[in-house]
C-alpha cells in the first residue's frame, strides 16, 4: 500500500486509514460538495508530522487537503479521491502569550475563542471573530483570512498576523514576517499565505497581534427601519460620521421573520430591517449617540441605546442566531459579496430584485460597516445538491456586486464553490499571475488542488 | 543603437539618453552607492509608456530600475551600467477621490503630501507620512512600504493600499486587490507588491484607503528625561496603557544637542532624551493626560501638555528637523532597526554601547511607539564612501536588533545597502521562497536586479 510508508514514518495514532474514521475529516460544514475518498488522514500533533506528511505526499505525488476544524462553507476542505487529508486541529498549543509585546505565538489548531479567552486574562483580546469563533481554528482563520463582527474596527485576520511558520509542499519549513509591528525585509509572504486557502503552504505556527481589550463594556445601539434601504443608508451615514463603530450589523426583514418565528423576538410587522451597532473605548457613549442620531435622521422607527451588558449580549445573540434561524427554512447557500460601503443600498435592492425575479427566499444579514453582505439562498431541504436556479440567482448577485465595484467573497473564501467565477473578478492576466505564484511554491500542484485559484 | 527602438516606440520627450540629463535619475538621496550609467531613462506619462518600456526591456534583456522621486536612502533606485531607468514621477494624476468610499485612485507619481492635502478638503486624510512626505511619491511609498510618524496609530503604507494596477516585467498588466474594505478572491498580490522595491512589477495606479481626518487638533505631550532608558520605558508604559497615541517619537541626547547647536532649542544640560507624543480624536485630552502620567511616573523632569496647534507644530518641526541637524555633523548612514516595543530600552542601551565601543557618534531618533529606531552613524564628510568601521558598528546594531526579536529594517527597505544581511534575518529556506516568487513574476530577472532580495 502506498500509505505504508506514511504509517511507518509517523508515530502511532497519527495516520488514519479506516474509512469510517476518515469520513469525519472529509468535508466542511455547509458546502454541499460531495467529497472524495482519501487514501489516508494525518492527524498532526507537531510540525514534524506536517513535514513528514508533505514529504511523503511530494514523493508519491499525492494531493494534500489541509484542514483545521472544517467550519468553512465553500468546500475549501472537501477531500478528493486518493488524497491525503492533513489535519492540524490537534496542534493546539498556545506557545507564548506576551502581554508586554501584545502578541501570541500559537499552533494552528488553537480555537479562536480559546485564544481570545486567554488574551483577556492579560487585558488583551484577539480581535478577528468569525461567526464560528467558538469552534473554528486559527489555522483555518488564516487560510481563509477570516473576518467577523469586530473587524469593522479591528481589521480582518490579515491585520492580526505578524508572522508565520509554514511548511511548503515539499516539506521545506519557512518562517515569514516577524515579532515586530513594522518590518520590510523580504517579500510579504505572510500576507501571501493568509487567505491562500491551503494552496501554498501548511501553517504550523502563527505569531499573532493581540490588542488591548476595551476597559468599559461597549455601548449598543439597536434601530429598526421600515425598509432595508433606509437601514443601509443609515449605515453609510454612520461610516461617514467617522465615529468608528466596533460593530455595525444589518439584519433584513426575512431574517428577522425567521428569528421571530423561532424565538419570538417580538418583531413589529412594520419593521423592514434592523441595525445593530456598538462603540467601545473611552468615548463609546459619545460615539453611540452619534450613531443613534444617524439612525433617527435616517427615519428609524425605534432607536434604543444601551450600556447594559446583558441587554447587549442578548441583542448580539439574536444576530449570531441568524443563520440557525434561517437554516430552519431549508437548505442554505450562504453567500458573501462585499461592495464599497456607499453601494450598500443599491446592493440590497439588487438582492431583493434577484430574489423576487427567481422566486427564491434570500434572507440577508450584513457586516454592514464593511459593505459585506451574506445573502442566504434557501432551497428545498430534500434536494441532494444546490439546484441550478439557486446558482443562477447567486450568479446574478455576484455580477451585481462586481458591477458595483465589489467582490465575490468578502471573508468566506473561494474554495470549490466559487472557483467558476474567479476569472470574472480577476481577469485573465491577474489569474495567470496567481497561478505563477502557485507554481513557484507548489510546482507539483499537490496542495489543495482545485480550490481557491 | 539598442535604444533606437525605444525612442521610436514612445512619444517624443519620454526617452532621455543624454548623459547629463540622465544623471538626475540615477540615484537616491543618501545611499552612498555609486550608480552605474544607464543606456536610457524613460520618463513615463501614462501606463502604456511603462508597458512599452518593459516590453522593450524584456525583448532586449535590459535591466530596469523603476523610480519615483528618488527620496529613498538604501540605494534602492541606484542605476546600474547599461540599465533602463523607468521614472513614474511624472504620472501625477489623482484619478478619483471618493469621499463616499473614502478611497483615492492615483497614479504613482502623486506626491504624498499632495494627496493628503486633497483628501483634507473632504475631511479625510492619507495617513502614511514618511519624513519625506513633501517630496516622495506614492509609488515609492508603495515600493518600500513606507512608514512615518502617524503609522503608530494608522498603520504603514500596506494598511492603506486596497488595490494596484501594475505592469509585470514582460509588459503584462495586472490588477490586484479591490475597492472594497474586505475581499479574499485570489492571492494577496497587493501586499506582495507593497514593499517589493520594484523587483516584481511597476505600479501604475493605486487604490488607496483614506481615513477620516480628526476633527479637533491633536493634544501634544512633550516630556524630558535624564536618560534615554527612562524615556524608552515611558514609551512602553504608554503603549501598555492602551490609549492609542497618534504619534510617539523619541529623540536622544545626541540628536537634541545637534538640534540645539543649530537652532538653539533651549536644551537643558540635564536632559538625556525627549519624548513627543500626540493623541487625536474626541478623547484626545484624556489620552494625553494618561500619556503625561506615564511620563511623570517614569521620572520625567519636565512634562508639558498642550492643545495649542502652533506649539504642537513647532515641536513637530523640531522632530522633523532632526536629520537636517544631524547632517550638520558629517556624512550619515541612517539606520532603521525595529524591535518588539518591550525591547526598546535594551535596544537603546545596545546602540549606546556599540557607539562607545567603536568611537562613533550615533544620534538616534525613534518612531518609538512602533519600536522603530533610526540610529544615524555619522562619519567624516570628506570620505568618498561609508567606511568599514561604520559598517562594523552598524552590523553590530543589526545583530543586536535580531537578537532582541527585531528586524534589520522597519520602513526604509533593503535596497542595495542591506542586502548583505538579508539571509541572516530570513534564513536560507525563506530566502529561497522569496527568490522563487521573484522568478515566478520576473523570470528573466530584469526588474531592479541586485536590490531588496
Amino acid at each position: 500500500m502506498i500509505t505504508d510508508d506514511l504509517v511507518n514514518e509517523l508515530q502511532a495514532g497519527r495516520v488514519v486509514t479506516d474509512p469510517d474514521q476518515m469520513s469525519a475529516y472529509c468535508n466542511d460544514e455547509h458546502s454541499y460538495v460531495t467529497p472524495g475518498q482519501p487514501c489516508a488522514v494525518v492527524v498532526a500533533r507537531e510540525r514534524d508530522d506536517v513535514v513528514a506528511a508533505l514529504r511523503w505526499a511530494t514523493r508519491n505525488r499525492v494531493p494534500v487537503i489541509p484542514r483545521g476544524a472544517g467550519t468553512g462553507i465553500v468546500g475549501g476542505t472537501a477531500a478528493i479521491d486518493g488524497c491525503l487529508v492533513l489535519s492540524v486541529a490537534k496542534m493546539t498549543a498556545i506557545r507564548e502569550l506576551s502581554a508586554q509585546d501584545e502578541i501570541a505565538v500559537v499552533e494552528p489548531g488553537v480555537i479562536n475563542a480559546e485564544l481570545d479567552k486567554q488574551a483577556r486574562k492579560h487585558g488583551l483580546m484577539y480581535a478577528p471573530d468569525p461567526s464560528s469563533y467558538e469552534t473554528c481554528t486559527i489555522g483555518g482563520n488564516i487560510a481563509t483570512n477570516a473576518g467577523g463582527l469586530r473587524c469593522v474596527k479591528y481589521g480582518v485576520t490579515r491585520e492580526s498576523v505578524l508572522g508565520l511558520e509554514a511548511v511548503l509542499a515539499d516539506g521545506t519549513v519557512i518562517r515569514t514576517g516577524r515579532r515586530t509591528i513594522k518590518g520590510v525585509v523580504g517579500y510579504d509572504l505572510t500576507s501571501l499565505l493568509v487567505g491562500s486557502e491551503g494552496t501554498l503552504a501548511v501553517v504550523t505556527e502563527a505569531t499573532l497581534r493581540l490588542r488591548p481589550a476595551p476597559k468599559q463594556p461597549p455601548v449598543t445601539v439597536a434601530a429598526e427601519f421600515a425598509t432595508v434601504r433606509q437601514a443601509a443608508e443609515a449605515v453609510f451615514a454612520i461610516v461617514r460620521s467617522a465615529v468608528g463603530p466596533s460593530l455595525l450589523e444589518l439584519i433584513d426583514r426575512t431574517t428577522l421573520k425567521a428569528l421571530d418565528d423561532w424565538r419570538n423576538i417580538g418583531l413589529d410587522p412594520a419593521t423592514g430591517a434592523m441595525l445593530l451597532a456598538q462603540a467601545d473605548g473611552s468615548d463609546a457613549a459619545a460615539a453611540a449617540a452619534v450613531m443613534a442620531e444617524c439612525c433617527e435622521a435616517g427615519g428609524a422607527s425605534v432607536v434604543a441605546v444601551s450600556e447594559d451588558e446583558a441587554e447587549a449580549a442578548e441583542l448580539l445573540n439574536v444576530r449570531r442566531a441568524a443563520f440557525n434561524a434561517i437554516e430552519r427554512l431549508g437548505s442554505c447557500l450562504i453567500e458573501d459579496v462585499c461592495v464599497p460601503r456607499s453601494q450598500l443600498p443599491e446592493m440590497f435592492d439588487a438582492v431583493a430584485g434577484i430574489a423576487e425575479k427567481h422566486g427564491v427566499t434570500v434572507p440577508t444579514v450584513a457586516h454592514a460597516g464593511d459593505g459585506n453582505l451574506h445573502p442566504v439562498f434557501v432551497f428545498d431541504r430534500t434536494l441532494p445538491r444546490i439546484p441550478d436556479e439557486i446558482w443562477a440567482a447567486a450568479e446574478e448577485v455576484f455580477r451585481a456586486a462586481l458591477a458595483l465595484g465589489g467582490t465575490l467573497t468578502g471573508e468566506h473564501g473561494v474554495g470549490t464553490l466559487k472557483r467558476h467565477w474567479l476569472g470574472e473578478e480577476l481577469g485573465e492576466q491577474t489569474l495567470a499571475a496567481n497561478l505563477a505564484i502557485k507554481r513557484a511554491l507548489d510546482p507539483l500542484g499537490i496542495l489543495n488542488p482545485g480550490k481557491a485559484i
